[in-house]
């Protein structure tokens, strides 16, 4: 078979039963269900985290878009990782870059890839220590390593979510989707989707969001939104074994895509990249949670849905009352242009 | 200018200095002039170990390769990695490990890849937590990351050889690259270099010898030799600040190298990915450490010459008592074949 007719789901799946089968897991608190690894210190109340993200030339970026910038390339490579920490409550710390590049890039580029590198790991705390380059006949393609740490009673994990729960996501969704596809369709006109493509190249990772929601230890399950809800509730679902009902008319489509012409729910659905958080909670717990994250200057929480027995499946309920199961979002293995 | 014209040492040289210049280097103990990074832990009196290497299909290997396997091609990419680790005296623990394969990839292939992650990961104790799978509209590459661990005052770095000392080697020399002189050039024919093509496809890092090493404490500088004894030498020399002397008929150069009909010295000067391990130590340790090393089970070290002042340069001492600068070994950012 070949991986495209597989796709990444059944694939993590494999890999995933293969690494269990072969024993060994000592120390691994969370592994390749959550965004990253968990693993037990010695003499230490706190977890190190360990996530990896990789960008492929022509998969993940072309650089031939409108707007891209090798320091925007820099920025994403780390930003999007430091999502994956966010997403389990935690605190990024160390990084290693590693680079497969042309002899014919110029070396002005790569100068410029560390600056947007640089400019996010100042931002939110990381230590750039190193990494690897290499020769590359094609594409560029840029792959992060990066660490972090959570205190072990605020690592919150993908599995916990339970029947009856609120499912809400930090901002509105779609924005990225819908860059990707006025970059790639030239419609509308780059010139009238720029927040939208800003949302697509330059992604803000929600870290002191995800740290303010760890504090409260009232969010029971949580991951960061890189594929879309459409793909990623189901994988939230399937790690906490349980399903869900999510609400369309209270999807957030972000409003720049109604100003664009496009439709918002759809790309709010099924489009990837916004790197929002989706967690869960406990209704009981929402104005703590609201609260929480006022406090820390950000907005209330956008609920979406509600979770589900896992018998239940994975449903959209529409205004008009009707109901259908979730659709697909993103493909990995095909190309996304 | 170009990254080709520019080559590897002077862009990690570059980079470097950009990420020192950027500050914040807080609990760092050894970054990019070494084999891996080393990082200070709270309560801890073992530093964290943080490496990664990328192979990349066409530049590092090809599948058209006679030998070539997906199982040796997962067994290596760890394998280089735990090489890093192996070269600063410490333990390999958890590993991440990141994919770009297109669609078209047989799964079967992966399940191969995995295989050989898998076999590398229980040969040397390695815990494989999961990865990033992308995909890729050209070919494979593979990236992984590795974490270990060392006490503190084992840790051997490539920064601390002195003028008198011996340089050594923990094997024979050049097999590797030989091996990939007969993959793209089929002279002589694959069959009668077999030896060194599994040199080449199958590398064994030198984890137990590394470890039996650093238990010494009589090592100064270590590293392991990726990119051969011409390019990997000057980077010891220049992290310790000296220059070095290297005896032409001391170097061990692979006995099937001239089984094969090759100039096995030049293999041995000029050859990459042989992941033997490099080191100093005083001539007046010499015992000592040939006794640990045999005390574990392996060769006394194979001691190829002298560390000299640093204006005395990197030279090459020939039995005819000529004297020439190192030439140049394996070069980055052009293709290998």
């Amino acid at each position: 078979m070949m991986l495209s007719n597989m796709g990444e789901k059944k694939l993590i799946e494999r890999l995933r039963q293969r690494l269990t089968e072969a024993g060994l897991r000592a120390g691994v608190v969370a592994d390749m269900g959550d965004d990253t690894a968990a693993l037990q210190q010695p003499n230490s109340d706190k977890l190190l985290l360990f996530t990896c993200d990789m960008l492929v030339e022509d998969i993940h970026f072309r650089r031939q878009w409108p707007g891209f910038t090798w320091e925007k390339l820099g920025w994403k490579a780390l930003a999007i990782n430091i999502s994956d920490i966010a997403a389990m409550g935690g605190r990024p710390t160390y990084a290693l870059i590693s680079l497969a590049l042309s002899g014919n890039t110029e070396v002005d580029c790569i100068d410029q890839l560390y600056s947007g590198l640089l400019r996010c790991a100042q931002e939110y705390g990381v230590i750039i220590i190193g990494g690897d380059s290499v020769g590359s006949e094609q594409g560029v393609v840029i792959d992060v390593s990066l660490l972090g740490e959570v205190e072990k009673d605020r690592l919150i994990r993908r599995s916990g979510a339970r029947p009856g729960e609120l499912i809400a996501v930090t901002g509105p969704l779609g924005a990225a989707a819908a860059g990707l596809h006025i970059l790639e369709q030239g419609d509308p006109s780059p010139e009238k989707g720029e927040e939208l493509i800003a949302a697509l190249l330059e992604p803000k990772p929600r870290l002191a969001e995800g740290q303010a929601l760890a504090a409260t230890n009232l969010v029971t399950a949580m991951m960061d939104l890189s594929d879309g809800l459409a793909d990623d509730l189901p994988r939230l679902c399937q790690e906490s074994k349980v399903g869900a009902k999510i609400l369309a008319d209270e999807i957030p489509a972000h409003p720049a895509c109604q100003e664009a012409g496009l439709d918002g729910l759809e790309y709010a659905l099924r489009g990837g990249e916004d790197y929002e958080l989706l967690f869960t909670f406990a209704g009981d717990n929402l104005s703590a949670i609201t609260s929480a994250l006022e406090k820390a200057g950000f907005s209330p929480p956008l609920v979406v849905g509600e979770i589900l027995r896992p018998e239940d499946g994975i449903q959209v309920h529409r205004p008009d009352g009707s109901t259908s199961p979730l659709p697909e979002g993103f493909k990995h293995f095909q190309s996304t242009a």
